[in-house]
């Protein structure tokens, strides 16, 4: 919380996009004594009542420009497929100075969108962001002012980023608990589908595949705790993660392909349990090994 | 809970590998005043030791012959590779009317050794079972009284077992909080192969494909908190899983081949995010819908 002395607050803050992660970072700043006026987008009236009422946000609207007039800090957190449209209809009514970041899973496109739709000056005061954070449950009812506590926020500056709306960036992330780190977006494009898009690509087709058999429902009935954490993030938004995947298509099928590979190993082994043993020890080991950087412990 | 009180004590437990799931029957028992005396078998002197300083059992020793004799109920639970050389082991130590039961996660394998090393009196007490709980951490150390609380225990009665024996294994059963299944052991490696073999499978994959990555360690350091929970049972014990994958080897080969037909279908809509929508939307809402029977809540 070294951050949290160093950012100064938000005097007013437009959530593009209002649901759990937007919502997340006005509770955030807000639980911290950071946040003066939050204004929610949402596209559903039932939302941006729902936001309201639950204090997210003080006030709620449907139009983006609306919410970024007037804002000292933009959060743009809608799937990553929209980021050019909303740029677009939100950009002639953001201050010069205002900071704009986003919290897409994919980075390669937003910059990409951002430079298609930002005149230099607004380019210059984007600070692309991606929290390590979440959860399968969408929805601003599952906003947390805790769910970045722990968690790695990536920034993938552009060159022509100002520094200083960098430094604010990051303040803010440490101020609600996160921990900053700076790569590009093709580097942030290439580590996120390993550890998380094909992650989500394998569940969902998990999922799929069990679901679609004959005796799918039956066998659901015997699913015990394993299951239920290996197919945890296939109750993902599909629209948020129909996104992700198509925007880093190339780096999700190099992952894939590898993933065979080791699979095609696997069932090899499958005959084999000299083998088969060491390849699960390997696999084990890594595992174990491992553990979330900077995260909170399991919940 | 209502097993509880049908349940007659234990007079001498023999928990044949006491480890997690062993330990935990014999934890569960004693805490609800179910349990005289226990007798752990585990090779090392190490494990041994551990498992009576943490007062899981009263005594351990390296011999199953010596544990079984005199025991009243008896829970085999080694790897299920080493379920025939056990039971031939400790066989001839066994009194006609002892309860004999094991934990092993596949049953047509384990009922096949069972014919092969017991005569007809002593295969008329074995009640094959399936305990579905655990934790990817293995080991007498994290032995749990209420391990089984809530979960479903998977029986598969020979046509020889004797109906007091089965009675009586559930009747334990029901005493530590499970839920009792009946089912033949054909249709349990079938379902288990979907739910839970193939699952482990793809975590192992899943695991080694990035660890064999140049980039492996790197992109490590970002996984979050969906990779924890979707790797979590890639940590699980490799003489356990070579076991279970190699035993029911068929069945997690069918499950591989539609697992592939689904990853098929999700990377071919990549590039259609229409497509990819749906078929997200599709894993989605079953994984939505899914909710562990009769399991507690995630921890």
């Amino acid at each position: 919380m070294s951050g949290a002395a160093a950012a100064a607050p938000v005097r007013r803050l437009a959530v593009i996009g209002c649901g759990l992660m937007g919502g997340s970072f006005a509770r955030a700043l807000r639980a911290r004594g950071l946040l003066q006026q939050a204004v929610g987008v949402a596209r559903s009236a039932e939302a941006r009542a729902r936001a309201v009422a639950l204090g997210v946000v003080d006030e709620a609207t449907d139009d983006p420009a609306a919410a970024a007039r007037g804002a000292d800090v933009v959060l743009l957190a809608v799937p990553v497929a929209a980021t050019e449209a909303t740029l677009r209809a939100l950009a002639p009514a953001l201050a010069d100075d205002a900071l704009l970041m986003d919290v897409g899973s994919t980075k390669a496109d937003v910059v990409a969108a951002a430079r298609a739709a930002l005149d230099a000056a607004r380019l210059a005061r984007f600070v692309p962001a991606h929290p390590i954070a979440g959860k399968e449950k969408a929805g601003v009812e599952h906003a947390c002012a805790e769910l970045y506590r722990g968690a790695q926020v990536i920034v993938t500056p552009l060159p022509e980023t100002a520094a200083d709306a960098q430094r604010r960036a990051q303040a803010l992330w440490e101020a609600v608990g996160a921990r900053v780190r700076t790569m590009t977006p093709q580097a942030h494009d290439a580590a996120l589908a390993a550890v998380s898009h094909l992650p989500h690509l394998l569940a969902f087709a998990a999922v799929h595949a069990l679901a679609q058999q004959p005796d799918g429902a039956r066998f659901l009935e015997l699913a015990g705790p394993g299951f239920r954490d290996f197919t945890r993030i296939a109750a993902s938004d599909p629209d948020v993660w129909r996104d992700i995947l198509h925007a880093n298509a190339a780096e999700v099928r190099a992952q894939a392909a590898a993933f065979r590979a080791a699979l095609d190993a696997f069932e090899a082994a499958l005959a084999e349990p000299a083998r088969l043993r060491l390849l699960i020890d390997e696999a084990s080991r890594v595992r174990r090994a491992w553990a979330p950087a900077g995260a909170p412990p399991s919940p």
